[in-house]
């Protein structure tokens, strides 16, 4: 059962049950690289930053981008923690490179509860278990990918494997995150490795951008948490190098995007009691930037996500937030359809057929395409509809 | 019963039943100044502007500032209407203007389904008809501000009197809304009536400034609607004046200021589904508008709202959502407590009594405070809780 992962050569994963806020789950989690990896992350622009997003960025840049690993524990947040969290997040680094003795530094991640300490002596115990058992198989892989997860009903993975002159490269992803995503990361950790050998700032520029493009257009209820990560990892182990010009730089971005972008598909149809997993297209605008935030203008609109929920073609909604987005454009230009179903021509609504409306939006993946006539970028975003389940999880997840 | 309403002197107010989309209710409005009025007016910033918004803007514009009243319809919004919706607005005010004969214009405002044309046939009895109704009582603007309401589950009015060397001036206002609300005007209606007299410029800067720290700082769902729009009318039939540097200038601010405090209170109060009030104040921030945007950021959070209503002191989550408002400040410094709980000081969890935080989270309204520490400048806004009825109501509006 290794739902087609290739794992990457040269990484081994572990995992352990701290008891941290779950119970009979997995719940600490290492990815370790056999040799210092290139390593290159996008962290929240949260204010209320956590501790261990301050002591890995810090890590990261000491370190000039080689990394050994990531340690990470779900079901506690280390965020508005103070002193003490500063020292718990530095402690979790230093357990993991004390007891992988793997030579580089390890960046630490947290997700949870925000506002709680760390149980530092379950972690002292969980980190070194999980390092005394490090495997390189996909399902070692996988269980790295469950032991992250907090709310999320699945797992998120995806891979990717592309060939150079009969070299095979692969790229692995997973994430977590169900609630509280927005773009510029949300309660959201994403972890990619690829035994490609990619320059750490060259590593760093590809990230920033395909994550701009991805992960950045996932929103579920608007929501910016302290702790989101997303950091890559490469190798180098399969002897195949990634830079400027070369044939396999291509590839490389292309496999890279598709991982991404699986994950963030599937980031987005597991919100938080999603019932429909939302793509939002929209093109015609003067920038990737404003195309952008008129998609996630739509796709953060509680009455979008509620009519989607009802599956209701409620256009009206959609033109409503688009309006609002603060994007300029000519309210008697635009075009709005879902799926191939016309609902508005150059700002007029279309009657339509209500049954082949209802049709398209009982089937589980919606997609709103939206067309501006103000410009020649595109953003597509990806969002779930807001439903009963989301107040639920929500209205009674700390006490 | 007049609910303790004074109603202004020298205004009718007449309402009929066209059955535009609900039965057995009224659903058209009118108030009518004997005399021709000053007005102000501020109105939806969303880019697709319903066609009444429209019309009634260039309408007091032509008029410069001087209309004989208001028609209002509920259950259709007639916005992304095209022209046939601007032909249907115009008309709405021209038969107003004809069947009372009060020689001004009229502004018109529609709320209700977007997308949809009006039923023109039945305006063109309906208008008629509360024309030909035209009462003076407190119990008539009553009715007034019944038939203006959609989804609300109670009425919104308010008023204030004041006297002035024996002259007695009263305000009374009106409000209707309950979802799609965020500053800038959501599907948000509101009336004013007063019989002091002011200039229509002065009174149009008197009204936007206080619209600003009211109404405009109301927030149920963040969607702001196609429609929104607060029109004040002053008659000057108490014989009362009020100008820069009158003795009757303060007083009139004042209950202004009250009139639109106590309807923006009841418009978040009545947010769709909501079971808590909440009103959110950020002190030490750089500007006013700075306040009012880390207070919005706490107001909107989805995560927020649910916590509210499952009774739990989640300072976490607002703590978050001022992380990221945009607006700048040190976490280090901030402070967070509801009502007289501390929770957050100096960037710091606060240890504290879960019992009398479930005591405090049972009222029906909550007061979050919080100190950002980053200047001086103060907002409140008003809000509700995010519940399971909200998603009902929304997931099956229109079909």
């Amino acid at each position: 059962m290794n739902e087609g992962i290739a794992a990457p050569l040269g990484f081994r994963f572990g995992v352990s049950e701290a008891g941290i806020k779950y119970c009979n789950r997995k719940d600490v989690g290492l990815i370790v690289s056999n040799t210092p990896a290139s390593c290159a992350a996008v962290f929240t622009r949260n204010a209320f930053t956590a501790a261990p997003v301050v002591v890995s960025r810090e890590k990261l840049h000491q370190a000039a981008g080689i990394v050994s690993g990531v340690v990470v524990n779900s079901g506690c947040a280390n965020a508005a923690t103070g002193d003490e969290g500063m020292a718990n997040a530095n402690r979790m680094a230093a357990i993991a490179e004390e007891t992988t003795a793997s030579g580089g530094p390890f960046l630490v991640c947290s997700t949870g509860t925000i506002g709680v300490q760390l149980p530092m002596e379950k972690l002292e115990a969980a980190i070194p278990a999980a390092a005394s058992n490090l495997q390189v198989s996909s399902e070692a892989f996988i269980g790295f990918a469950d032991a992250i997860l907090t709310t999320d009903t699945v797992r998120k993975t995806a891979s990717r494997t592309f060939e150079v002159d009969g070299k095979k490269v692969s790229i692995a992803g997973c994430a977590k995150g169900s609630g509280m995503m927005q773009p510029n990361m949300a309660t959201m950790l994403a972890y990619v490795i690829t035994d490609a050998a990619v320059e750490p700032l060259f590593l760093q520029q590809i990230f920033s951008r395909l994550i701009d493009k991805t992960i950045n257009c996932v929103t579920v209820d608007g929501d910016t948490s302290t702790n989101d990560t997303a950091i890559i990892m490469a190798n180098g182990a399969s002897g195949v190098q990634v830079a400027a010009d070369t044939p396999e730089l291509h590839p490389f971005e292309t496999a890279l995007e598709e991982v991404l972008t699986e994950l963030s598909r599937k980031l987005a149809r597991d919100g938080e009691g999603a019932t429909h997993l939302v793509e939002i297209t929209v093109a015609g605008a003067p920038t990737f930037a404003e195309a952008r935030k008129a998609a996630l203008s739509v796709g953060n609109s509680p009455l979008v996500k509620t009519a989607i929920y009802g599956k209701d073609a409620n256009w009206g909604r959609i033109a409503c937030a688009l309006g609002y987005s603060g994007v300029e454009f000519d309210a008697n230009k635009v075009d709005i359809r879902i799926r191939d179903l016309e609902l508005m021509a150059s700002g007029t609504p279309i009657v339509f057929d209500e049954d082949r409306a209802l049709e398209i939006l009982s089937e589980e993946e919606i997609k709103i395409f939206v067309d501006l006539k103000a410009g020649t970028k595109t953003a597509t975003v990806w969002t779930c509809d807001l439903t009963e389940k989301y107040i639920e999880i929500n209205g009674s997840y700390r006490t």
